[in-house]
């Protein structure tokens, strides 16, 4: 009898995931194409939720049948009294999957850019760091289709346009280190998966607190669209993703060559040439122009690129138009200037 | 003393457009440049609800300053009863507002594509009729922001890309007839502007059943949402939506180009030359060359798409593929044949 159809869910994921990194890592290099590479060690970061537990006893499961060393990590955020205990207790549970290493790394979470993003910030310096001391190939993330549709939805909100739509990567990081395996599977399948392996889950309070933006959407905005729209809202919010990244990484592409292609023997940007362009590229090719100059891509919004953007197709003889971080753009002679003030 | 604010808005907005309607429509033309065309009709189409009654009054006011003539449709749909006499009020209060001619419309809705979708379908259909029978320029639809953001959300659920995002476009329909004063107006200044003139609005009661997946996103998906990510939602929606539309707009351009260009002399389709182009841009391309073969765009879902994808990134000698309509994909030396079979 095969395992329960969610456990076999969950290792399927990771071991697709692990034959693309083992296929990466075994790729003959240049140097020495001859010379066999060490095994290759694979983190799973490990908060001791459902998802990541989920995602642990996976690897733990299918590593050693690829020849893949399997590690954990789990982060002590110190936002809660005990939580240092608590991270032991995800470490230890780690080790007797027979992961190793294992180890649980206490981090402060500072303030910048509020809680989340702040902890967020944290917790990814402390895997980073991880992985170069282990010399690790890869970090599993626990990230579900739930956490995507979330992400998607938080993008919405900042109605910044479909880069902000594009949620998560499959793999993600320097060298493409993070992986997130779990990406097209449901919560669900992941806390089915933990309790018919009988593995104790711990539920983060803050994944309930509705101070955080994510908690309130996860427990009422999405149940309540999925009310309106359907039960597919999930997964169509996922699919969406996908979609608007390859959208995004192709437009991205476009306004890379175009920003090339409108400039004039001196290097600046000619109006003519611009105005010509679809809109969707220019204004990549505007706001590309801006950070550049040495605008901060964080404050600079599609209202300031629209306000250029009016210099080339509203042109009435317009002022110069202040950018965040000082950066002034204005019409001279047919070429657009864009710079430091 | 001007009018009160939520007025201002509303026939500022509506002035926008016209002036746009005026500057295409006494562009002189090749064949006669420098005869004056007579003044052009612009019809509003006015359901009797507080958008299209705001809309309305706000073109009876407009129109005659700019030489315009205003006139007005209501569109009976017959699915209460009393709907024709309601119809009548409606047009009866056009009437007092100036606007000539003025016609209440009965049709009747089919069942295709549910309740919302043969609603619309018959009203448009008989607001073209209308628009041809008087010879109108353009006909004005009352959609708010907020419809805006509703109609992102359904594009949403169906996660089907960018396009679907991309919402109601502020032009639109054979020749840009359509058009969308209100797109970037809320519903509550449209509602204010009919409060302050002291103008009777009729609450449809389709808007508010529950029946109806529009009804269940305005009265309980978009509110869940606007609380779990703050008051900013729809305006944000409404970014995304033209952000969306532009973005669709460029990549639709370029696959066009590249449907050419990874053609052979034959017309076939080049699976090397497929291979190189973007994700993004190679799945249009794909999508486009099915329905050129005869698979309905309406049937035609992104699992299809990536399915023939695979026959070029995932090459591993597939068999043939079977799309709606009866048309067949496959690969042949070097070549995807997509055809009906």
């Amino acid at each position: 009898m095969g395992p329960h159809p969610a456990v076999a869910a969950i290792r399927l994921a990771v071991r697709r995931v692990l034959h693309d990194i083992l296929n990466e890592h075994t790729a003959p290099s240049d140097d020495a194409p001859h010379e066999r590479p060490p095994s290759p060690l694979v983190l799973v970061a490990c908060s001791g939720g459902a998802d990541s537990m989920a995602l642990a006893s996976a690897l733990a499961f299918e590593a050693p049948k690829l020849g893949i060393r399997a590690g954990g990590v789990t982060v002590d955020h110190g936002l809660q009294p005990g939580s240092d205990l608590r991270a032991e207790e995800v470490a230890l549970r780690l080790r007797q999957f027979g992961l190793d290493p294992v180890e649980s790394v206490a981090v402060t979470v500072g303030r910048e850019g509020g809680p989340e993003a702040a902890a967020r910030d944290a917790r990814y310096a402390a895997l980073d760091d991880a992985a170069a001391r282990h010399g690790a190939t890869a970090v599993l993330l626990g990230h579900t289709r739930d956490d995507q549709a979330e992400t998607v939805l938080l993008g919405l909100a900042r109605g910044s346009g479909i880069r902000s739509l594009s949620g998560m990567a499959a793999v993600s990081g320097a060298d493409g280190r993070y992986r997130r395996p779990f990406l097209q599977l449901d919560r669900q399948t992941a806390r089915k998966a933990c309790m018919v392996q009988s593995l104790p889950v711990w539920d983060d309070p803050h994944n309930a607190d509705p101070a955080y933006t994510r908690s309130r959407l996860r427990h009422e905005g999405l149940p309540a669209l999925e009310k309106a729209l359907g039960k597919g809202v999930v997964e169509a919010l996922a699919r969406t993703a996908q979609l608007s990244r390859d959208d995004a990484d192709a437009l991205d592409a476009w306004a890379s060559q175009a920003a090339a292609a409108v400039r004039d023997a001196a290097g600046l940007l000619e109006c003519a040439k611009l105005y010509a362009l679809p809109p969707a590229v220019r204004r990549r090719v505007l706001r590309r122009a801006a950070i550049e100059a040495g605008a901060p891509a964080g404050s600079l919004f599609a209202r300031h690129i629209e306000e250029v953007d009016r210099l080339i197709t509203g042109w009435r003889g317009q002022g110069a138009i202040n950018l965040p971080g000082k950066v002034v753009a204005q019409r001279q002679g047919g070429r657009l200037v864009i710079r430091q003030g």
